[in-house]
């Protein structure tokens, strides 16, 4: 019998950075997490040892923030896109780099003025939560793959939802509804049909469109919202190809007070975070 | 030899509930986590096994979703002084209620309009991110405290900070600097001079107060900025006795770029968690 | 434009369940966390708000606590492979169940007896800690594939670990070295030849391979470290048809005493989480 | 108004090393993380800026390095007790030096010999899980205090463990039963008469002691198991003068079977990790 290595890639996660970017009359400020990770011919690595192909982790990490020192940061896609580049083109052991980004987001704090008004901060910034926005670059000899992608965006609604008219068996125990709270840590990526876009703007126009369309529809179960957010974005979007969403159900499970003599007028909730329902799909274009 | 039990509590902890309160065009939606501790007459319960005085930690957490039903829920103060209220009146063996409130905070979704500007929804809303509202009720027979804070509050400014003139000796490596990142998780609480106090409007004086100072002075250290913004919090509220800040120091060390032949004019910076610096201070006003 | 649905899948995640097996003169005691995730013909769910075809995860979740009722649970394999098997029989509209099993590890006390030795108690048990035991069924109408893994085995060797001779350049700063720390959370998913298999002591002889192999080697790297391992399970293993391992590489970073005039003969280290290098292959053996 | 300074504390959290102790045969491995926390005539620090006063928190870190080189590292308070000494007596102006020292605790990896048996490897080390061996330092001019503990020490007893005859009221839905479940993720401190002792031994007898007991009663309530762990540790440890327990009752609770025809003889379980009780209770010895 003989080992063989049919599959393997490495690389550096986790490597995080900061970036003030100096306007004259006001900071920006960024803070993004980059995991890196590179296949190609390092088959005699992993079997004999050898490391002479090795571009050692510690040299993407430092790599990230001499890059991050000399190119712009506008955005996380044009960031990836040209450290994924500098990957490829000062390695010819490398045949393919994936880059992964997430930018935590920070916003500008709005201090008060005398007139009791405010206005934004020049330097000062607050965190604005969990919610990341993140790119997935992939780079090949021949191909340049972006996507980009929303995770941790912590969304509810306390009506307009609900659930019926499902399959019953011998094993259900839960209740029809036609008005339930519906909520989610909704994760998204969507492919681009291309490289060259303005991906600020369309991130956001993707963001305030599942925003919208979470609001404005009742929803008959999490898999038609998943559907609606994905055709809504695609239809704003000519130039996303491909929407991917992940979006749990956090459950907020009515408390039973009838026990009490109450009655729970779909007022009070016990939040839970386990066990979850996890409903996905991919939405795409019709080639017709 | 005997054994004494010489202190003792029980409770139950992170009840978590939700509420919607709904009024005629719109909901409000409300999140809190709630610990509860009672102290009282219940040596016999450790000592010999006799739970006659025990009033469940499982009943305590059905009390909070019926407490919810029937109370207001317009501040966690106002909800947390009931129902501490209620423990001790229905519970003579008990001599001491502890509460530790923390509301989860949801803010309104803007949905778009025809014309572009963008309305509040009313059912609809995304989660403003780590940062916590609290209080902590004391209750026993003879008195109320009400404390209220603020956790995870977290702030960054890029510059209008240094650390200077401080020790040296045989173990400092940190460069002096008087224009470094300023970061912080802020943790607060102040203690209020009575009970019956407007209390969501002073938290939010409170927290304006915080960002304001915290952006508008240059700061020497961590310390000097727990003291201004106490004492800025003393000087706009008189109904507040006693500010407590824990503030860690979340490092964002400037990357060495030099070894590269580049130079970082404080551009780039490795953001740290761990370890931190872990600063506290407690500001009150002078008795004269 | 037309929006397709070009894959989905749901289910419930996080089903934590805990069975005490009660023999004459002691208990066994599992605990094990399900996700389960179904695929099939669920289309007019997403794209008509459609629930005829689905069973609401809430049963799935049900289904989870009556099967671990009335089936054994002698393995997570064999309890995954039956409950799998439920789904699919009792759910025409699904093609495919994917269960994801993980046994959290609790072991025996072992208490003192009179004479200074310990005895395992019958009843009490104690946290293995972090390692998890898991299993992963795809089940179709046509196939049934088990995959077996071990999460979290945090393992450690102080020195046979260098690393050395790789690529420099001019991001380069990190040291060769032929004795360092080396240190992993290693996460390990193996596919067996068939589904009629002692998962039980395949898993042993694997866990135990892995030890003894990490510690009885001199490793030029981590790459050549997974390799080694994946070697040994298939050498030892013909039941296995293939193994994956990822291993993240826990820095132990020397700290610089030179500074203060004092050797640090690699003795005193920082352990680091992040950035942490990610390494990982898949061994399988070759068709000759 | 003036603005006083009522309290205040600073210091550097969460610095980890590790050290390897380098014997002939064989590596011990040791992982500890420290918290220091210094009071002292700080206060011009807060209300002036004045910073010369400040020994600087990195520079602290750098301090637990070198002590970590130069001193012994037999037991977590031994080294504590050193290292608090040293800030002592090198900054005047620090009148109360406090550490938290947590020990992360690693065995050595058991490998395979040729007869089937095993054997200790001399530098191969698995992590022992989640408890942390803790010791807790407070030192001033005066007064030396060390108190030490062990915390998440995950245990579980399958029987032996009931819960009746609590109040009952108009909110109580708990069955009460005389067979269930126990579980807690012991959280423990004690603190000796002296500074003395042979910290590690006691520590082992205090340890075993508390499984022991854990095993091999019948509890009537967590609050009564508490105080006869308690009692068990001051009875076996005369050095030991008070003991402070913390255990939340990590909640199994029984799966509702019967709506599905079944029986559920305390077989099935749901595990939960929110809400959950939380009992504490300080030990001592009577003073007659």
């Amino acid at each position: 019998m003989q080992t063989v290595l049919s599959q393997n890639s490495y690389g550096k996660s986790a490597v995080r950075f900061a970036k003030i970017i100096r306007r004259p009359h006001e900071h920006d400020f960024k803070e993004v997490a980059v995991n890196i990770q590179l296949e190609g011919d390092f088959e005699s690595v992993y079997t004999e040892g050898d490391n002479r192909k090795v571009l050692p982790t510690d040299t993407m990490k430092n790599t990230v923030y001499a890059h991050a020192k000399t190119h712009a940061l506008d955005s996380v896609e044009e960031f990836g896109k040209s450290l994924a580049q500098y990957f490829l083109q000062n390695n010819p052991q490398v045949s393919r780099v994936q880059l992964e980004l997430a930018e935590k987001l920070w916003q500008r704090v709005a201090v008060s003025k005398a007139d009791e008004s405010s206005t934004p901060h020049p330097h000062t910034f607050i965190s604005a939560g969990n919610e990341k926005w993140t790119s997935k670059i992939t780079r090949t000899r021949e191909q340049l793959l972006v996507a980009s992608g929303i995770e941790n965006l912590l969304i509810l609604k306390t009506t307009d939802s609900g659930f019926e008219n499902y399959i019953k068996d011998q094993y259900t125990t839960l209740k029809e509804t036609n008005d339930r709270i519906l909520a989610s840590d909704v994760n998204m990526q969507w492919r681009y049909a291309g490289a060259d876009i303005d991906f600020n703007r369309s991130r956001q126009t993707i963001r305030q469109t599942v925003l919208d369309t979470f609001a404005q529809h009742y929803s008959y179960s999490v898999q038609q919202t998943i559907y609606l957010l994905g055709q809504a974005v695609l239809e704003k979007c000519p130039e996303v190809l491909e929407v991917h969403l992940v979006m749990p159900n956090k459950h907020y499970i009515p408390f039973d007070l009838e026990r009490f003599g109450m009655e729970n007028r779909n007022e009070i909730f016990v939040p839970t975070d386990e066990p979850f329902g996890r409903i996905e799909g991919t939405m795409k274009r019709s080639l017709r």
